[in-house]
């Protein structure tokens, strides 16, 4: 009976991967990936059959392992991050549907907010939001209604996917309707290469983060209401009684 | 001069701890942290000073750390998920202006709401919100926005802390907040013992959760509008077009 493990490596691979996640390679004769990240574990998994596909074409990936798996092996289908945030743990799931024989085990990473979290200080300290600004698969408007209701609600708003080159604007429509309920003076920060060459942090306010241009390698965290900047770090607290 | 590592070892510590985290560890002379988690790591890095204090005092426990970093020494402060979402990191960075030599550096974990999606299957794949419903340090009224906020955009939620003795109806409550909003049989999930012996884990409806007592070992998800249950696992597509 077959195998597919879906194993997130954290954000900037190798040094965040969990041992979880080393014994789940370890066990696998097949792994599955983009080849920037197989690239990446490589050296240390040497004896593995290695298998990938272009960029986007995730159920021809997700096929791919189901059939090694209904060989009978074992699979590793690898991914940045976690595979179960915003990954390809559900697709499988899905497709897994039509291969009743093949068990799924997800095997959870570091995800880009927590890994851009601890760079920036300790942003998510209290509730928070995780939105995507893709407009890919979700229509605008509700990725539009889920920005208002994080404002409304005071969370902290951790933005994943905050541009791209058809979607340059997106992240300064999402900071206007945010400032209609939090304070121009909100702490913002945002992290780009999060874990890996060139990692790079900024902390600065929501009205110059309407006006910051970002690229799609980078994650972006709007504070609450009680988020402070600490001596250039982004911290939120973790209560508010202990504030007022 | 001395130096902290807030380290985040993961739900059910050791197996899901990351390299960063076990090298971070090696190098620190000093590690403090509950004995239940020190106890988890004490037999992989034998030869160091460690120290602990009941649980609660966490004030006294950052104290702690910084006075060992004062007297030049590297420092681990080790907690269970993530030290960055409702752990100790914020409370050492506002400590921290007290001791400008000490430097500080967030060394991220898995937190449980990502722990405990691997293990109800891919819940997570879309916007979601993560909730505290302990009461200690936030207004219930805060709390209950929160709530209504994330249910009303369609967030799938994810409520950390959703029992104790004193606040045994909270749960309910939160469920309550969520019904004016989604469907009675929405797809929810949870986790007892996250990545320790005895994890458990079961999929539910709303309306069900809502009579469901759970304990403080125990990580809540209520899944959003498009959450299924597949095969007895809890699934969030991906995105909205494609299932219209």
């Amino acid at each position: 009976m077959g195998k597919v493990y879906v194993i997130g490596l954290g954000p900037g691979a190798e040094k965040e991967m969990t041992y979880q996640a080393s014994t789940a390679l370890e066990k696998s004769e097949v792994i599955i990936g983009y080849t920037v990240y197989t690239g990446l574990i490589r050296e240390r998994f040497p004896d593995k059959k290695y298998l990938s596909t272009p960029m986007r074409q995730e159920v021809v990936r997700c096929e791919m392992a189901m059939d090694e798996a209904m060989k009978g092996r074992t699979v590793a289908m690898v991914c940045s991050g976690d595979a179960g945030i915003y990954g390809m743990a559900g697709l499988l799931y899905e497709m897994g549907q039509g291969y009743p024989e093949v068990e799924l085990e997800v095997v959870p990473g570091i995800t880009a907010a927590n890994g851009g979290a601890a760079v920036l200080g300790a942003p998510l300290m209290h509730d928070f939001a995780v939105i995507s600004l893709s407009d890919l698969l979700t229509p605008w408007e509700k990725i539009e209604k889920r920005i208002r209701g994080a404002a409304m609600a005071d969370f902290v708003i951790c933005l994943y996917n905050p541009s791209s080159r058809k979607r340059a604007d997106y992240l300064k429509k999402a900071c206007e309707y945010i400032l209609e309920y939090q304070s121009p003076d909100t702490v913002c920060g945002y992290v780009r290469n999060i874990g890996r060459e060139g990692e790079d942090a900024h902390i600065l306010t929501l009205s110059e983060l309407k006006d910051t241009e970002v690229d799609m390698f980078t994650t972006v965290y709007i504070g609450n209401s009680q988020t402070r900047n600490v001596d250039g770090k982004m911290v939120t607290p973790r209560g508010y009684r202990l504030e007022e």
